[in-house]
Protein backbone atom coordinates (compact mmCIF):
# COMPACT_ATOMS: atom_id res chain seq x y z
CA UNK A 1 0.00 0.00 0.00
CA UNK A 2 1.51 2.96 -0.55
CA UNK A 3 0.31 6.79 0.05
CA UNK A 4 0.49 9.73 -1.73
CA UNK A 5 -0.30 13.35 -0.40
CA UNK A 6 -3.17 15.04 -1.90
CA UNK A 7 -4.73 18.80 -1.69
CA UNK A 8 -6.58 18.20 2.09
CA UNK A 9 -6.84 14.92 1.57
CA UNK A 10 -4.88 11.35 0.42
CA UNK A 11 -5.01 9.38 -2.30
CA UNK A 12 -4.96 5.52 -0.97
CA UNK A 13 -3.75 2.96 -3.63
CA UNK A 14 -4.46 -0.25 -2.96
CA UNK A 15 -4.77 -3.75 -5.32
CA UNK A 16 -7.14 -2.32 -8.51
CA UNK A 17 -9.06 0.72 -6.05
CA UNK A 18 -7.49 3.89 -5.47
CA UNK A 19 -10.01 6.08 -3.22
CA UNK A 20 -10.01 9.61 -1.90
CA UNK A 21 -9.41 9.51 1.68
CA UNK A 22 -11.26 12.76 3.49
CA UNK A 23 -9.02 14.54 6.57
CA UNK A 24 -12.08 15.34 8.39
CA UNK A 25 -11.21 12.65 10.91
CA UNK A 26 -8.18 14.14 11.61
CA UNK A 27 -9.17 17.83 11.69
CA UNK A 28 -10.23 18.39 15.28
CA UNK A 29 -10.57 22.26 14.49
CA UNK A 30 -13.88 22.12 12.70
CA UNK A 31 -16.81 22.39 14.68
CA UNK A 32 -18.93 19.65 15.93
CA UNK A 33 -21.72 18.28 13.71
CA UNK A 34 -24.69 16.71 15.44
CA UNK A 35 -25.41 13.17 15.39
CA UNK A 36 -28.64 11.26 14.50
CA UNK A 37 -29.34 7.78 14.94
CA UNK A 38 -30.86 5.08 13.49
CA UNK A 39 -32.35 1.67 14.11
CA UNK A 40 -33.45 -1.20 11.48
CA UNK A 41 -36.99 -0.96 11.19
CA UNK A 42 -36.32 -4.75 9.48
CA UNK A 43 -34.11 -6.73 6.83
CA UNK A 44 -33.50 -8.35 3.45
CA UNK A 45 -34.14 -11.84 3.15
CA UNK A 46 -33.64 -14.58 1.00
CA UNK A 47 -35.28 -17.90 0.72
CA UNK A 48 -35.90 -20.72 -2.05
CA UNK A 49 -34.95 -18.21 -4.63
CA UNK A 50 -37.14 -15.32 -3.69
CA UNK A 51 -36.49 -12.18 -1.89
CA UNK A 52 -38.20 -10.52 1.50
CA UNK A 53 -38.35 -7.97 3.79
CA UNK A 54 -39.09 -8.87 6.76
CA UNK A 55 -39.85 -6.21 9.09
CA UNK A 56 -39.46 -6.57 13.20
CA UNK A 57 -42.53 -6.89 14.07
CA UNK A 58 -42.76 -4.02 16.57
CA UNK A 59 -43.31 -1.92 13.15
CA UNK A 60 -45.90 -4.04 11.54
CA UNK A 61 -48.62 -1.92 12.22
CA UNK A 62 -46.60 0.99 9.82
CA UNK A 63 -47.24 -1.72 6.89
CA UNK A 64 -51.03 -0.90 6.48
CA UNK A 65 -51.54 0.12 2.92
CA UNK A 66 -48.18 -1.52 1.40
CA UNK A 67 -50.46 -4.23 0.14
CA UNK A 68 -51.81 -1.60 -2.38
CA UNK A 69 -48.74 -0.54 -3.78
CA UNK A 70 -47.02 -1.79 -6.97
CA UNK A 71 -43.74 -0.50 -6.16
CA UNK A 72 -41.67 0.17 -2.94
CA UNK A 73 -38.53 2.53 -2.28
CA UNK A 74 -36.69 0.59 -0.05
CA UNK A 75 -33.66 2.67 2.21
CA UNK A 76 -31.36 0.14 3.71
CA UNK A 77 -27.68 0.53 5.30
CA UNK A 78 -24.54 -0.29 3.86
CA UNK A 79 -23.76 -2.28 6.80
CA UNK A 80 -20.65 -3.83 5.84
CA UNK A 81 -19.10 -0.78 5.32
CA UNK A 82 -19.56 1.06 8.37
CA UNK A 83 -16.51 1.59 9.68
CA UNK A 84 -14.54 5.10 9.88
CA UNK A 85 -12.38 4.53 7.63
CA UNK A 86 -15.01 3.80 4.99
CA UNK A 87 -17.12 6.34 5.92
CA UNK A 88 -14.03 8.87 5.18
CA UNK A 89 -13.82 7.77 1.75
CA UNK A 90 -15.17 10.88 -0.68
CA UNK A 91 -14.24 9.74 -4.14
CA UNK A 92 -14.06 6.48 -6.07
CA UNK A 93 -13.40 5.14 -9.29
CA UNK A 94 -17.28 4.26 -10.35
CA UNK A 95 -17.55 0.69 -10.79
CA UNK A 96 -14.44 -0.02 -8.98
CA UNK A 97 -12.77 0.35 -12.31
CA UNK A 98 -9.72 2.27 -11.80
CA UNK A 99 -9.87 3.36 -15.58
CA UNK A 100 -12.77 5.05 -14.48
CA UNK A 101 -11.91 8.92 -13.28
CA UNK A 102 -12.40 9.57 -9.95
CA UNK A 103 -15.42 10.83 -8.95
CA UNK A 104 -17.26 12.19 -5.83
CA UNK A 105 -19.33 9.65 -3.96
CA UNK A 106 -22.10 12.52 -4.25
CA UNK A 107 -22.14 11.63 -8.00
CA UNK A 108 -22.24 8.24 -7.78
CA UNK A 109 -24.33 5.19 -6.25
CA UNK A 110 -21.14 3.90 -4.14
CA UNK A 111 -21.59 2.32 -1.00
CA UNK A 112 -18.59 3.96 0.11
CA UNK A 113 -20.02 7.33 1.56
CA UNK A 114 -20.52 9.75 4.63
CA UNK A 115 -24.06 7.96 5.83
CA UNK A 116 -24.57 4.65 4.42
CA UNK A 117 -27.51 5.05 2.86
CA UNK A 118 -28.50 3.05 0.27
CA UNK A 119 -32.05 3.01 -2.22
CA UNK A 120 -33.49 0.87 -4.11
CA UNK A 121 -36.84 0.60 -5.79
CA UNK A 122 -38.86 -2.72 -6.06
CA UNK A 123 -41.86 -4.54 -7.31
CA UNK A 124 -44.12 -5.54 -4.54
CA UNK A 125 -45.73 -8.97 -5.13
CA UNK A 126 -47.00 -9.52 -1.65
CA UNK A 127 -47.44 -8.73 2.15
CA UNK A 128 -48.39 -11.38 4.50
CA UNK A 129 -47.95 -10.50 8.39
CA UNK A 130 -44.61 -8.65 8.67
CA UNK A 131 -43.08 -9.84 5.69
CA UNK A 132 -43.03 -8.45 2.51
CA UNK A 133 -41.93 -10.73 -0.66
CA UNK A 134 -40.46 -8.39 -3.32
CA UNK A 135 -39.26 -9.18 -6.94
CA UNK A 136 -35.50 -8.93 -5.58
CA UNK A 137 -32.95 -6.45 -4.21
CA UNK A 138 -28.99 -5.33 -4.69
CA UNK A 139 -28.46 -6.11 -1.19
CA UNK A 140 -26.89 -8.99 0.61
CA UNK A 141 -29.17 -11.29 3.06
CA UNK A 142 -29.72 -9.93 6.14
CA UNK A 143 -28.77 -6.27 5.13
CA UNK A 144 -30.44 -3.73 7.31
CA UNK A 145 -33.66 -1.88 5.95
CA UNK A 146 -34.28 1.43 7.11
CA UNK A 147 -37.46 2.70 5.98
CA UNK A 148 -39.95 2.35 2.76
CA UNK A 149 -41.65 4.84 0.58
CA UNK A 150 -43.94 4.49 -2.10
CA UNK B 1 -56.54 14.78 24.10
CA UNK B 2 -58.51 11.23 24.47
CA UNK B 3 -56.61 7.78 24.12
CA UNK B 4 -58.08 4.49 23.36
CA UNK B 5 -56.34 1.48 23.63
CA UNK B 6 -55.69 -0.66 20.47
CA UNK B 7 -54.48 -4.06 19.32
CA UNK B 8 -50.93 -3.72 21.05
CA UNK B 9 -51.25 -0.10 20.72
CA UNK B 10 -52.78 3.21 20.80
CA UNK B 11 -54.67 5.53 19.04
CA UNK B 12 -54.58 9.41 20.19
CA UNK B 13 -56.83 11.75 19.18
CA UNK B 14 -55.59 14.99 19.18
CA UNK B 15 -57.19 17.94 17.37
CA UNK B 16 -58.25 17.39 13.94
CA UNK B 17 -54.95 14.48 13.68
CA UNK B 18 -55.90 11.07 14.72
CA UNK B 19 -52.42 9.28 14.72
CA UNK B 20 -51.27 5.09 15.99
CA UNK B 21 -48.84 4.69 18.41
CA UNK B 22 -46.13 2.08 18.86
CA UNK B 23 -46.22 0.26 22.46
CA UNK B 24 -42.74 -0.76 21.19
CA UNK B 25 -40.99 2.19 23.75
CA UNK B 26 -42.73 0.50 26.91
CA UNK B 27 -41.65 -3.24 25.89
CA UNK B 28 -38.61 -4.04 27.17
CA UNK B 29 -38.77 -7.66 26.50
CA UNK B 30 -37.52 -7.43 22.82
CA UNK B 31 -34.39 -7.95 21.79
CA UNK B 32 -32.36 -4.72 20.60
CA UNK B 33 -31.68 -3.55 17.85
CA UNK B 34 -28.37 -2.07 16.66
CA UNK B 35 -28.01 1.59 16.26
CA UNK B 36 -26.70 3.44 13.34
CA UNK B 37 -25.55 6.87 13.34
CA UNK B 38 -25.41 9.98 11.47
CA UNK B 39 -24.46 13.21 10.87
CA UNK B 40 -25.37 16.11 8.27
CA UNK B 41 -23.59 16.40 5.49
CA UNK B 42 -25.38 19.41 4.29
CA UNK B 43 -27.84 22.05 4.87
CA UNK B 44 -30.95 23.35 2.75
CA UNK B 45 -30.35 27.12 2.28
CA UNK B 46 -33.14 29.71 1.07
CA UNK B 47 -32.17 33.12 -0.04
CA UNK B 48 -33.57 35.82 -2.17
CA UNK B 49 -36.02 33.56 -3.85
CA UNK B 50 -33.46 30.78 -4.45
CA UNK B 51 -32.69 27.55 -3.20
CA UNK B 52 -29.67 25.73 -2.08
CA UNK B 53 -27.72 22.51 -0.52
CA UNK B 54 -24.54 24.13 0.83
CA UNK B 55 -21.91 21.22 1.98
CA UNK B 56 -19.89 20.78 5.05
CA UNK B 57 -16.70 21.73 3.58
CA UNK B 58 -15.26 18.36 5.00
CA UNK B 59 -17.41 16.90 2.45
CA UNK B 60 -16.77 19.45 -0.59
CA UNK B 61 -14.28 16.24 -2.33
CA UNK B 62 -17.62 14.17 -2.35
CA UNK B 63 -19.04 16.66 -5.32
CA UNK B 64 -16.97 15.74 -7.73
CA UNK B 65 -19.09 15.31 -10.82
CA UNK B 66 -22.31 16.62 -9.63
CA UNK B 67 -22.08 19.43 -11.96
CA UNK B 68 -22.46 17.48 -14.83
CA UNK B 69 -25.75 15.73 -13.06
CA UNK B 70 -29.15 17.58 -14.33
CA UNK B 71 -30.87 15.81 -11.15
CA UNK B 72 -30.07 14.40 -8.09
CA UNK B 73 -31.74 12.50 -5.65
CA UNK B 74 -31.98 14.57 -1.96
CA UNK B 75 -31.71 12.54 1.41
CA UNK B 76 -32.57 14.63 3.94
CA UNK B 77 -33.68 14.21 7.76
CA UNK B 78 -36.99 15.35 9.29
CA UNK B 79 -35.52 16.84 12.24
CA UNK B 80 -38.29 18.65 13.55
CA UNK B 81 -39.46 15.27 14.10
CA UNK B 82 -36.94 13.90 16.10
CA UNK B 83 -38.30 13.06 19.64
CA UNK B 84 -38.90 9.41 20.72
CA UNK B 85 -43.14 10.17 20.61
CA UNK B 86 -43.32 11.15 16.93
CA UNK B 87 -40.73 8.28 15.54
CA UNK B 88 -42.92 5.88 17.65
CA UNK B 89 -46.04 7.08 15.03
CA UNK B 90 -46.76 4.10 12.77
CA UNK B 91 -50.15 5.21 11.63
CA UNK B 92 -51.42 8.46 10.13
CA UNK B 93 -54.53 10.18 8.40
CA UNK B 94 -52.47 10.85 4.86
CA UNK B 95 -52.32 14.63 4.35
CA UNK B 96 -53.29 15.01 8.03
CA UNK B 97 -57.18 14.68 6.85
CA UNK B 98 -58.72 12.68 9.71
CA UNK B 99 -61.22 11.95 6.52
CA UNK B 100 -58.29 9.67 5.04
CA UNK B 101 -58.43 6.50 6.65
CA UNK B 102 -55.27 5.64 8.97
CA UNK B 103 -52.38 4.31 6.54
CA UNK B 104 -49.20 2.59 7.66
CA UNK B 105 -46.61 5.60 7.62
CA UNK B 106 -44.56 2.83 5.33
CA UNK B 107 -47.28 3.60 2.32
CA UNK B 108 -47.32 7.03 3.01
CA UNK B 109 -44.38 9.75 2.44
CA UNK B 110 -45.71 11.15 6.24
CA UNK B 111 -42.53 13.08 7.94
CA UNK B 112 -43.45 10.75 10.77
CA UNK B 113 -41.90 7.47 10.11
CA UNK B 114 -39.34 5.54 12.84
CA UNK B 115 -35.67 6.84 10.79
CA UNK B 116 -36.65 10.25 9.71
CA UNK B 117 -35.27 9.88 6.33
CA UNK B 118 -37.04 12.21 3.85
CA UNK B 119 -36.18 11.90 -0.08
CA UNK B 120 -36.70 14.02 -2.77
CA UNK B 121 -35.38 14.62 -6.34
CA UNK B 122 -34.66 17.96 -7.34
CA UNK B 123 -33.02 19.49 -10.61
CA UNK B 124 -29.19 20.71 -10.55
CA UNK B 125 -28.71 24.15 -11.78
CA UNK B 126 -25.58 25.32 -10.66
CA UNK B 127 -22.50 23.90 -8.45
CA UNK B 128 -19.96 26.65 -7.13
CA UNK B 129 -17.66 25.19 -4.29
CA UNK B 130 -19.40 23.48 -2.06
CA UNK B 131 -23.03 25.16 -2.43
CA UNK B 132 -25.58 23.20 -5.21
CA UNK B 133 -28.06 25.84 -6.53
CA UNK B 134 -31.22 23.70 -7.16
CA UNK B 135 -35.10 24.53 -8.29
CA UNK B 136 -37.14 24.04 -5.15
CA UNK B 137 -37.46 21.33 -2.08
CA UNK B 138 -40.10 20.37 -0.01
CA UNK B 139 -37.82 21.03 3.46
CA UNK B 140 -37.20 23.88 5.48
CA UNK B 141 -34.75 26.55 5.30
CA UNK B 142 -31.39 24.98 6.98
CA UNK B 143 -32.58 21.02 7.34
CA UNK B 144 -30.09 18.98 7.52
CA UNK B 145 -29.16 17.02 4.21
CA UNK B 146 -27.83 13.40 4.81
CA UNK B 147 -26.67 12.18 1.44
CA UNK B 148 -26.98 12.72 -2.66
CA UNK B 149 -27.41 10.39 -5.44
CA UNK B 150 -27.79 10.53 -9.04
Amino acid sequence: MKLRSWIGGLLLATAGATVWISPAGADTERKALPTYTMQPVGWVRKSGGKTFIEIDQRYQPALLGVDRLKSLQVLWWFDRNDTPEKRAILRVHPRGDPDNPLRGVFATRSPYRPNLIALTEVDVIAVRDNVIEIDGIDAFADTPVLDLKP
